[in-house]
């Protein structure tokens, strides 16, 4: 019987506040980081699962500790059970009755149960030989039901409605796969619209991500509101009146500054607004959305859990839910939150970018086509071409869009000389960074 | 100039697993544990600022390893410098642009932040030689203002609102002052209602309560409906009808499960019935409290900060806030979920107990007061008579009322046995019990 038997963690950093890659109104000087784990068994196949944790530099010790303190609960699991009911197994780790205070929910523990999570669908993913989204799409609607659990969700979404609507999706599901190997899933590119780039590079991008067929560009605003005015000109002359801006404040505003800001910028035609307050904030939301109609709100890359994305739809508090794969607690919390969008007729479209978030989301986004929402309308999965170089499956983009991935597993898996190399704080990069700095 | 030299932490655990103190719906087995650390300054006044997060065991680990991810923010910082603008140390703490990714504002590393900030206040009350309600309660309302961030709470209360508060609590602070000294703070009593007990101890610990002085105590419920009733029953024969009985459920249930299950108990007189859903459910809440009326619903112990607290009053969705003292990040955030209660004209009756809760927390209600509600009615601290042992200044209970410390500083710094005797895993009781089991 072939059993987990080591779970081992890096704290991986890239010095990218050295550029001003990643910049925006709240995060100034991002470092890009994974609090990393790698999952081994004694299948004697040789796969391995990988998973992780995003964050933006100071604390991924936190969170490596934090995924450490998970051990216990994977390594000496029965491979085969474990892998045979994935949702008992996220119930093990979230309704840990003593972790569960750290959260519950929420933060460095419920991301740290993201990571393992994800690194043990990586793993179920391999051993079937297939991506993950594909490993999801071809289970049957009560597996699939059987992955999520509803506590908190039921005055929303119960358990028969999840399966109607799984069930309501079956049909066509071939025809969207095949058409989905032949296009690829849609994009839209945040690129151009770093808040820390000037004018010249915000236009020049801006004209290069036409150019590569993206129909859907997105601007950094909310540190200053006559930047945001130029910078929203000169992006929308650029692009022309045919491609969708949305805009991204990346929670810097009160609810008041943010209706005022957002009419400002309205004439320069805004598809969406995204986190314009605090992702805490389901009235505030609520409040914004209704006085910007019919601008969008977009929110959830730093929404905690499903209860609060459940209470965003329950309160028409946002049009575009952007899911992340790597801040709830992995494929399963956001197999719930699909359905919940699905439920309230919602379009998502994830939160990507920072490193491998573009690699795991587009699973989800894959999986929702074909088994949930069965829809790309108004649906596109964020794009940013940072750091796909220190993966062994990057993303393919293509034409304005996400190419279906093939390889079997989740597409988390990082170059071995990475992991050794930007390892914190004495991998070869900061040694020399280090020295550079005496 | 005096600086802060040296911030050291201590994982601390105590194994109250092995009776059933503390047991809930959801947490069965806690060994209530204090992530615990002191700060040092060399202003040569011997004077040390101790604080603590609690948790409830695994994971205490994190917990510290999140404090000590703090300690660049507070060493090498200007001691007068620091004590003298308490606001804006606050924000760098809580707006460090990276290590808000981690939360934001929530989870482990909130609460790292609230230990530390606490330790602040507990070396600025020992240096001007006063127990920290009086050092807050003295403050001018312009001061305690100085204190908040007001960032996602101006479309509750504007800075102007909180001057309004406090200057119309300032008439008869010094009548209230003398009251509260020879009176003390009211106390309600959860030590009956723990899960685990019996219903022969259930009875005689209700006897006692009542005799002891307490006109409120507290049954835990949530794991069985029909054992609740029959508890309920007895306590309430117990304590007769003019005892206040709350219930708290710990979270256990979705909203539809609360509504029914506190229908069914509601004819025994249910004071308030607290944590009925998942503490992030603002509008599940809301729902549960419509339903459920006159039956007050209370929640807040688990609350992740002063956003989901504005949302709460906001929506109706609370009668009763229970703040805790090391929760969200500190009195700071404390201060502006009272200003918050008191704009709403919602009691706060504090969640104590654990380890060190009650000894922080009656500093932070008698402030309220003193200078904030300016009343105690319907107010009550819970008192648990768990671990008091371990603190210097433990609190002192008399005829139902929490007696008003007066040492200098917050009450927070626990026995040097103790932190040596408890640290996880290598102290001595550690050592023994290991040696038991094997």
């Amino acid at each position: 019987m072939a059993r987990f038997t080591e779970l081992e963690t890096y704290d991986v950093r890239f010095p990218t506040s050295l550029d001003l890659d990643g910049s925006d109104a709240m995060n100034t000087d991002p470092d890009y980081s994974a609090a990393y784990l790698i999952l081994r068994t004694d299948a004697g196949d040789g796969l391995e699962g990988h998973g992780f944790a995003f964050t933006i530099g100071r604390g991924n010790d936190v969170q490596t500790a934090a995924i450490e303190a998970l051990r216990d609960h994977v390594v000496g699991l029965d491979l085969e059970a474990t892998l045979g009911d994935l949702g008992g197994f996220w119930k093990s780790l979230v309704h840990d009755s003593q972790l569960r205070w750290l959260g519950p929910e929420k933060g460095v523990m419920h991301m740290a149960i993201g990571a393992v999570v994800n690194a043990v669908w990586d793993l179920a993913a391999k051993r079937a030989g297939v991506p993950v989204w594909k490993l999801l799409a071809d289970m049957t609607p009560e597996q699939i039901v059987g992955l999520i659990d509803f506590r908190y969700l039921t005055d929303a979404l119960t358990p028969d409605e999840a399966l109607a609507i799984l069930r309501k999706a079956e049909p066509g599901r071939a025809e969207r796969e095949a058409l989905l190997l032949e296009r690829g899933y849609p994009a839209y590119t945040t690129t151009p619209g770093w808040l820390g780039y000037d004018d010249a590079k915000l236009v020049r991008l801006c004209h290069e991500a036409v150019a590569e067929g993206f129909t859907q560009i997105k601007l950094k605003v909310g540190a200053d509101l006559d930047d945001d005015i130029r910078r929203m000109r000169l992006a929308r002359e650029a692009v022309g009146p045919d491609i969708r801006i949305a805009i991204d404040a990346n929670q810097r505003w009160d609810v008041p500054d943010a209706i005022r800001w957002i009419e400002a910028l309205a004439p320069y035609d805004v598809w969406w607004v995204e986190e314009p307050t605090s992702p805490d904030d389901v009235l505030g939301h609520a409040t914004i959305a209704k006085a910007i109609a019919p601008t969008r709100v977009a929110t959830g890359e730093h929404v905690q859990n499903r209860v609060v994305f459940k209470q965003m739809l329950q309160a028409g508090a946002l049009a575009v839910l952007q899911l992340d794969s790597a801040r709830v607690a992995g494929v399963n919390e956001n197999v719930a939150i699909l359905l919940l969008a699905a439920k309230f007729g919602v379009p998502v479209c994830p939160h990507a970018g920072g490193v491998g978030l573009c690699e795991l989301v587009q699973h989800l986004s894959m999986f929702d086509y074909l088994a949930v929402s069965g829809s790309v309308e108004d649906r596109v999965i964020e794009y940013v071409d940072h750091l796909h170089e220190h993966f062994l499956d990057p993303v393919v983009i293509r034409a304005g869009h996400y190419v279906a991935p093939v390889k079997p597993g989740f597409g988390a898996e990082m170059d071995v000389e990475t992991l050794t190399d930007f390892r914190f704080p004495g991998g070869k990069i900061w040694n020399d960074l280090t020295k550079e700095n005496q």
